[in-house]
């Protein structure tokens, strides 16, 4: 069948044969699919959506496109774990040093930030020598030793991936449920562990901001995973707020390290406690109750922090941060914003507050932006508290805006509060 | 506004402004826009469709990317026709000499052929000798001199459209009623005759299938034309069968000179005059009784055959063909289709009979082929007749193809009859 009756049969909303599939995406990451077809195919989806089925196929194809990998010579379970984005979610950071410590190991390919969200990448790069683009055999290696490693996206990985997503990016057809979930778990099954848990985030800071859309994607996900023939599961957790205190690559990384110390406990260690029990519940380690515990008691024997601290080490990292958080880079400049009067915080905006940490440099408008490891924000409230007069709501931080006047703006926009 | 917002609100369905249209077309015309985020914006018009207004903007964008001609100096109302396509429709090659000769001059750019349906411009170029590629000034001075001239699209006309339309082709957007009005109508109104009469085929052989669809075209086109200042009609007749008796080049420049000889009245004949009148009565001519009896004196008289032989010589075309239509390209090969008992003709499908015809050498497969002006099909028989068995239902002519195997399987495929 020719690519015209292809993209034509989706247009009429008729259902594509795997074979049409396959050859859709091989066509097209071979070159002979141009880049105008796959465009008016992928509005035509867009629109019209793909069946369950189809979205499987598109899937599979587009892991098919590339190498897959394969950690059945670690002789252990592996996990995968994945979130859709948000602002300030620095869970991977806990999460893998956490799961690893209970014998499951997490072998994970992160990206990086774009718009209002991070990416864990950056954030890792922010320790002083750590590298994340190591080789496969690298990656192994530290998965064998640690139990967990987390690098960058490798090159040889869903090619065809890489090229849908560019052009979704330029042709407004990046929002369709079915699309993300082929983008999303193209890429898990490629990486190939044994058990992946969807982190799907909901909210003002997400990129599904309806309840309603989170819960399609995380079914469909789920669905895909599962037929793919891996332990699969998709949680929707809030992203309405940031998660967290900290928000900025180098912030965050110290807010990681302080709840592995066991200093923090509140929404952020409580979330990172209940995806890890997924994961461990998934990888049969026990029920939700025993897998929960399993991971706290990770924290609080300090084993977590260790396997973080030798996998830092392994990537190249200044692996003394996780004794002492002042040696990640710090800030020039800062700026306060002080309460003006007696006030109860009701809500945080966190993608305004994704635009102020990327106001401050913490991240990046357009691919190629250097990104201050430095720069970011530190609440020192949460929704609900009340706080009085000139008590410091937040904190700014910069190394390269010395002028807070449009960030500081932003951050309080990002506040709704009432009078007390 | 950029490109990526504006492809999302036609996604959307929100309006879009004159100025997003005219970014939008000019864009691509400059090659600012690319192909990709044009065919998924093409993609998302198909499946959202436009408004009237959105409609109008894009077909008056579309004229203006490209030179408009004027006729006012000729002194002398003009009008053009355009038939959105089907199997024997030569009746351009009939009314532009019937209306000229009532003093409504008609300039008019036709196309060449594509699958199964013909182009005016390859039936004239049949006539030994006629050029269809002449320049401007040569077109106005014909018109000048006899009333009408039929040229091949120039370069310089609706570059946009030519874009988009291969576009379309590459990328399955072309069943679309507001982009097919706007490729049809931009082109009206930059040839920028004074009245329009709009032919909408409808049926088997025709582009539109249902009625519905081609009312829908025909209402859009006929407001589009008013809105942009024209005197403008539009028609809805039907191409369930073929028009005229012949189909193929040379076959059919013999039908349109046998009908303006005053030889036959029939279909084709009465639905001449119908689509005459109307354009007489659209430039001021009468009521449409007055005009259709100027436009059946015209053939009557002789005086459409002369203005047809004028036009035919000073397009350097061989205009003996008036008065004896061997001169003609004849066929090398013919072969007859016989009844094989007595039988009705209950359908002739035109689409069948435009494969046929296409198999024969008449038309091309792709831009590139070279066509047999002498190949196509005469039809001795018309939906409802009864015949005899062993008459000739009709005959296939070929130069090219000797073996008529496949051409009149295809051909009997065409037909439904009865047994009587």
């Amino acid at each position: 069948m020719n690519v015209i009756d292809i993209i034509n049969k989706t247009k009429k909303s008729y259902e594509l044969s795997d074979s049409e599939i396959n050859q859709l995406v091989n066509g097209y990451t071979t070159g002979k699919i141009t880049d105008y077809q796959m465009s008016a195919w992928l509005m035509a989806v867009c629109l019209n959506g793909l069946s369950e089925r189809e979205t499987l196929s598109l899937t599979t194809a587009m892991r098919d496109s590339g190498e897959t990998l394969d950690f059945s010579g670690l002789g252990r379970i592996t996990a995968d774990k994945h979130s859709t984005g948000g602002v300030g979610d620095k869970t991977s950071l806990i999460i893998a040093p956490v799961v690893a410590s209970c014998s499951v190991a997490m072998p994970k390919m992160s990206g990086r930030g774009l718009g209002h969200t991070g990416g864990t990448i950056d954030k890792l790069e922010s320790i002083n020598g750590y590298r994340t683009d190591i080789c496969g055999s690298e990656f192994f290696d530290i998965v064998r030793t640690t139990g967990f490693s987390i690098i960058s996206q490798s090159g040889n990985l869903c090619p065809a991936d890489k090229k849908i997503y560019s052009l979704r990016n330029a042709t407004a057809t990046v929002d369709s449920i079915p699309l993300i979930c082929a983008s999303i778990m193209s890429k898990k099954l490629a990486l190939n562990a044994d058990c992946i848990l969807l982190d799907v985030k909901c909210g003002s800071g997400a990129f599904m901001k309806t309840r309603e859309d989170a819960l399609r994607l995380a079914e469909l996900m789920e669905k895909t995973g599962k037929s793919a023939g891996k332990k699969c599961r998709a949680v929707v957790t809030d992203m309405d707020s940031p998660l967290g205190n900290n928000i900025g690559n180098a912030l965050e990384v110290k807010e990681a390290v302080e709840i592995l110390q066991g200093k923090y406990k509140g929404r952020l260690y409580n979330l990172c406690m209940e995806l890890s029990a997924y994961i461990l519940e998934l990888a049969g380690k026990g029920d939700y109750k025993k897998c929960y515990e399993m991971a706290e008691n990770a924290v609080s024997s300090g084993l977590a922090l260790e396997t973080f601290r030798k996998t830092v080490s392994l990537h190249g990292g200044d692996c003394r941060i996780c004794d002492d958080v002042s040696l990640l880079p710090q800030a020039k400049y800062s700026y306060r914003i002080k309460a003006v009067h007696d006030m109860k915080i009701l809500a945080v905006n966190s993608e305004e507050i994704g635009m102020t940490s990327l106001i401050l440099g913490a991240g990046r408008q357009t691919k190629n932006d250097v990104i201050d490891m430095s720069a970011g924000i530190v609440m020192n409230c949460s929704v609900g508290d009340c706080v009085s007069v000139d008590y410091t709501i937040m904190t700014l931080y910069s190394s390269t805006v010395s002028d807070f006047s449009e960030a500081s703006f932003r951050a309080v926009n990002a506040l709704k509060f009432c009078r007390i």
